[in-house]
């Protein structure tokens, strides 16, 4: 119990949500601090974010989905960050990450954490290196002590989760970047970052160097620490390399060194990974992490669908949901290529929540079956408010059924309908 | 050898476009030659469709992806389907039926034929029901007679296969309807029309009864039999249940007594399968039914998500492909909802090409490798135009990048490409 026992602010959110998480995830309040306590569940929520509704991150709780939103330099306009902020939360996203790079950081976060009531995530490095990018000067010029004040900061100003890149270390990033190595390096933006640091300086990760001050940090605000994969593959011939598993097995072992100091850890996973490795990868994570909140990327099967990384995403995440991920990155459609609008933000959520529950299915979770049932039930009776409340987005089955709302069959097979040709009376036009 | 030995008009066909189907699916002629006589590949291809290009099913070859269009009786414009004819071509459909059940079927399937340089499917009993049910009588008022006249004029018309429901016997088509029993009953059209038409006169399917005279007719075109699975689960609840299987044995049984008879014969799967039970399916099917090329629709994981079927049909087509799969069938955002337009075409080709390729780089298929090896090699050069001809939708990555298409990075990361970062120059904006 020693995440519980050490993290005063931690014991406090969940005695103060308890009840009302039992019932959102219909788990027993035991089961929910057991888990909570071991940290293989994490509950996300910094006391500082004003009107934040924190959620559970762990199965057998909901798979959570998040959704990326943030200013680009060739595209920086904050009021259309905060308009995909509404609309990834409209569309059902758990939580959300800034991950902006342009403009003024601090004051976007501020506005964002006061538009989300949910759970909002950050990547504190890109706030240190865009200093630098700004000033013209090289970004990886920051120094250890920056990246803790920026942690620091962020963590005062109420972020709920963090993105720290602590288990890239120089071996692994040396291994990652060598020459006959991987097909396309490193991906991550923090973890190239990382590696130009340490490249250039001949030292160690500052984020690893630097863990048990970070740890301080997070546990004053119980800031969730997502530990960055830096180092996850970017292409499917690149996955389960020895650099991926060097990151995975150091951050296996801050796992439990923060949950050692009362801190709350979720490891973040792949990335690019073909379909017949994801579950071998989702299960070696999750035991070399001892069974930490699992966050991954995709994870995406094929990299041979730019526009559509999405659903290359969707088959990769309901497959590593059923192999024991715990919450899901959303991927747009505009993965790869440029900044997500609006229409792709909501597209990445729902193409998300689709592997999420196609995943807890085959899991046999409760409240997903109690869906598909209501779905298939409501269909042999052609109740199409029914269907309506059972879809993952009732939004779009009225806007498809608008035309021939009026009709009892739907507008593919009309009197054709197979429900309606068993019944006694045939169908009529 | 008994299928080529049997169809000499399939064999002249082979004979006369084995060597570019040898290029075209880089497998040498002998392997082609011994997979169709085995019946484990088919060979799609009527000698009256005028301009035909014919086309293998049955992997080892690539993986095929078919797209459904066609009238529908509450939105028939037949030049819409044209339309929509050429934008699944464009999309990359290797074949495409025509499931129109509304207006002049006759003229709409020449049309096809005519503007479809790829093998068009057909399902007959569509036209046979439609005639009732214009004239305003009950639909499977039709003898065994007219189903036997109209198989044969569409052979005769250049068809280059046909969905023939002929595994829905009596027996099982009773244990899908009871009380108690499914959940979702039968939601094939074709199934529910004839399982009408046998409770109705408690007769056996005339397509069983029949099957014989269908096999001479479709010897004489080589029209490939796709052998329907008129009692796919409509719910992922059915799944497995006995009346599937029972329909699924009957089919193996139809399978070899059309090789002996020298006609090819593919079989449909489905439908609605969770994640879980996806692999189990498409192996259980397949050995049932000798190896023959499996023709699958979807499968749909979850039934929760009207709107975005063609992406949960995603998911369960790569897994589908990976357990051996033949053939997808796509489905559309319009799935469940309405007749697709255009625009939902091209979005089901892509998901279900995306599948195919998940599913055959899984597999280890080379040509797919080749791809993703391609755009990862593009990426890690930033090379634009390579990744466009790498991307299965090469279109999407230069809309997308429009607006930015000078920049070497994407417009996502800008300077803070992770690409860039560990060049010896730092990224400057």
């Amino acid at each position: 119990m020693s995440i519980l026992r050490n993290n005063s602010v931690m014991a406090a959110l969940l005695d103060a949500h308890l009840e009302a998480l039992s019932g959102e995830e219909a788990l027993p309040p035991e089961r929910i601090i057991a888990a909570v306590a071991q940290g293989r569940m994490a509950l996300l929520g910094n006391p500082a974010h004003a009107g934040l509704e924190p959620k559970l991150i762990g199965q057998p709780a909901r798979v959570k989905v998040n959704a990326n939103i943030g200013t680009s330099p060739l595209r920086n306009v904050p009021r259309e960050e905060m308009r995909k902020l509404a609309a990834a939360l409209e569309a059902g996203a758990d939580t959300v990450m800034d991950l902006s790079i342009a403009g003024d950081l601090a004051g976007i976060r501020s506005a964002m954490l006061a538009a989300c009531p949910r759970p909002l995530g950050t990547v504190p490095l890109y706030a240190v290196a865009q200093r630098y990018l700004d000033a013209g000067e090289d970004p990886a010029g920051f120094s250890a002590k920056e990246i803790l004040e920026e942690i620091a900061f962020q963590a005062g100003q109420g972020v709920d989760f963090m993105t720290v890149h602590c288990g890239v270390t120089a071996r692994a990033a040396a291994w990652a970047a060598e020459e006959g190595g991987r097909l396309l390096g490193i991906v991550s933006r923090g973890g190239s970052i990382l590696a130009r640091w340490m490249r250039s300086r001949g030292q160690e990760n500052p984020f690893l160097t630097g863990y048990e001050q970070i740890l301080d940090i997070a546990r004053a605000h119980n800031v969730t620490l997502s530990l960055g994969d830096g180092l996850r593959p970017g292409a499917g011939a690149d996955a389960g390399d020895a650099a991926q598993w060097e990151e995975v097995v150091t951050l296996g072992r801050l796992v439990r060194q923060g949950r050692a100091a009362g801190v709350q850890c979720m490891v973040e996973g792949p990335g690019h990974v073909p379909l017949h490795n994801v579950e071998a990868q989702i299960r070696g994570i999750k035991s070399a992490c001892a069974g930490a909140p699992l966050y991954v990327l995709g994870p995406l099967v094929i990299d041979s669908c730019p526009g559509y990384d999405h659903i290359a995403g969707a088959i990769g995440g309901a497959l590593a949901v059923r192999a024991g991920a715990d919450f899901l990155c959303y991927l747009t459609p505009a993965e790869h290529l440029t900044l997500p609008d609006e229409a792709d933000v909501r597209a990445g959520v729902m193409a998300s929540r689709i592997a999420a529950q196609a995943g807890e299915v085959a899991l046999g979770r409760e409240r997903a079956g109690a869906r598909e049932t209501a779905m298939s039930t409501a269909r042999r009776r052609l109740d199409w408010p029914a269907m309506q409340r059972a879809a993952l987005d009732p939004a779009a089955v009225c806007a498809r059924r608008a035309e021939h709302a009026e009709e009892e069959a739907c507008a593919m097979c009309g009197e054709f309908c197979a429900v309606k040709m068993l019944r006694a009376e045939p169908p009529r036009p």
